[in-house]
């Protein structure tokens, strides 16, 4: 839950002057999202969110974030559409702060993870990747492989009071998952951070896919080894290989996965549980006790980063 | 901002089922209200506000209190109505916790108080007095007069530590008020915490008065003296005459002030300031640290507490 900047009824009346859109009706902070903070906000020409961009989110990569969430909506993503003020620029300023208007999308997200909810994410999932393609500036990501040994050393000494040894047991797995890294899979622009609050639903089929600022242009593989670390396990950290197979399935019926993409999952799904297990560890070690936001726990990740060391091959997904 | 009660998809889906208005749409925590849960909830039919209610709220009081909306609602007062399910009850369960449907209300609380602002207001306040009439049940107000001496020693010798000798401060001015409070001036049901984010405002004019879980039968002129604390304060503490004005004349052409009730006004300010404080105070010393709530510092309503102590007579707020 977030709202770390308070935005006066007065400002979004100015704010709402730059653009087309009509008069303010209502204003709401939405009580989820961790990285901005995010109000619903109702014009009389409709609804729309407005997101006030935090310290987490590098101004420089706004423009490429906006500008990808409007090419892929402009090819039938169901993905918030940046709205322009009347000077054509969706990037403004708010209350000290980057801000953007997007258009609402219906729909809720998934609390518990249900079979159903698989192949429609798979299918959703590939048609995002192909959909990407076009959209020429590329960005690195910045919690790709490169960035997880600093991430490692970041958190520090401190990680071993989660668990004995947590620090050793990571970096040996690292190096593993460093030392295996596949460099020639497809590439194209990706999510890279697709849990399951960010999927709407809406009567079975997926109405939202929200919150791309961690989109970058990556292997298309390893955002499927996100979707599978953060929906195929349940809630005892095992692994549902059906959840998994109906995932993939979907995903390769819409864009068929190479045979080097099926044998890199093990890995690449090691190195999303490592990406995830990193930052919630700093966050875990980091986060001010009086702090707005809910810490997820660390260790979550490394019990599915212990089950994708153990996978000799895409059948551990059910493939 | 507040969430405490996570609801599923599913059980939300489950519970439309047990009402008449339409499929679920959309269903996002709203980061605002402090004592319960509250969700932003869109269906086939439009839009509602979904309330669980959390520990602080008594469950027997609740029919009262959405007796009392659905009473004020009907004779236009706007305020959220609740809604029935197919049984003719409001009041329902969900996710363990006590939860109804109410209508959802546009407008925008505001943040930084304005003259304008004042008048509407202590027009509304008097039209909610009024609309009370007829609502027979009565609620005892359990944060009046009479719970004071007790809040204070609930919270103990602690309070010093927020500013030396506050408990003996407090306690002399506990005895001055108690002593002087008023017994019979005109009653009725009172909202008795209508701050600015309780009341949303729509170009100008009130749209919306929510959050009746405070509400009771008590002084009228109790409940103006909440607002002049709440809405006629500079950001340091000190009394807006001009906003105090306005706020009573405009109350007054309503509902016309007896001689008494204008007399009290210094001593029901100094109530109510003493209200907020041990309330605030409070929850100052007891809430953890990892709380999801922002705490809000006491002093300030100590230092309003000072001004009504000071206030001869009615000419203090401007009458």
């Amino acid at each position: 839950m977030a709202v770390y900047t308070e935005v006066s009824d007065e400002a979004v009346t100015e704010f709402l002057a730059e653009y087309d859109i009509g008069r303010l009706v209502a204003f709401r902070g939405i009580a989820e999202g961790v990285e901005n903070s995010n109000y619903a906000l109702r014009t009389t020409n409709g609804d729309y969110i407005l997101t006030l961009y935090e310290r987490r989110v590098a101004p420089e990569d706004l423009p490429w974030f906006l500008g990808l969430m409007e090419h892929l909506a402009g090819r039938g993503i169901p993905c918030p559409r940046p709205v322009p003020g009347r000077d054509g620029s969706a990037l403004r300023r708010l209350a000290e702060r980057h801000a953007a208007i997007t258009t609402f999308l219906p729909g809720v997200w998934p609390r518990r993870i249900q079979l159903a909810h698989c192949a429609p994410l798979g299918e959703a999932l590939a048609r995002l990747h192909l959909a990407g393609e076009g959209y020429r500036p590329e960005r690195v990501n910045g919690l790709g492989p490169h960035s997880w040994s600093r991430l490692l050393e970041a958190s520090g000494p401190e990680s071993d009071t989660l668990r004995p040894d947590l620090t050793s047991e990571m970096k040996k797995a690292l190096d593993r998952i460093l030392a295996a890294w596949p460099a020639e899979l497809p590439r194209g622009h990706i999510h890279a951070d697709l849990f399951p609050d960010n999927v709407f639903f809406l009567e079975g089929r997926i109405s939202g896919l929200i919150d791309f600022y961690f989109a970058a242009t990556d292997l298309f593989a390893y955002d499927i080894a996100v979707c599978l670390n953060s929906w195929c396990f349940e809630s005892d950290i095992s692994c549902n290989v059906t959840k998994a197979r109906a995932l993939l399935r979907a995903y390769d019926a819409v864009r068929p996965l190479s045979p080097p993409e099926r044998a890199a999952l093990p890995v690449l799904c090691q190195g999303a549980a490592m990406r995830f297990l990193l930052t919630r560890l700093y966050d875990w070690l980091n986060t001010p006790a009086g702090a707005l936001v809910t810490r997820k726990n660390p260790i979550e990740y490394l019990r599915r980063l212990y089950f994708h060391l153990e996978a000799r091959d895409e059948h551990a997904y059910g493939l």
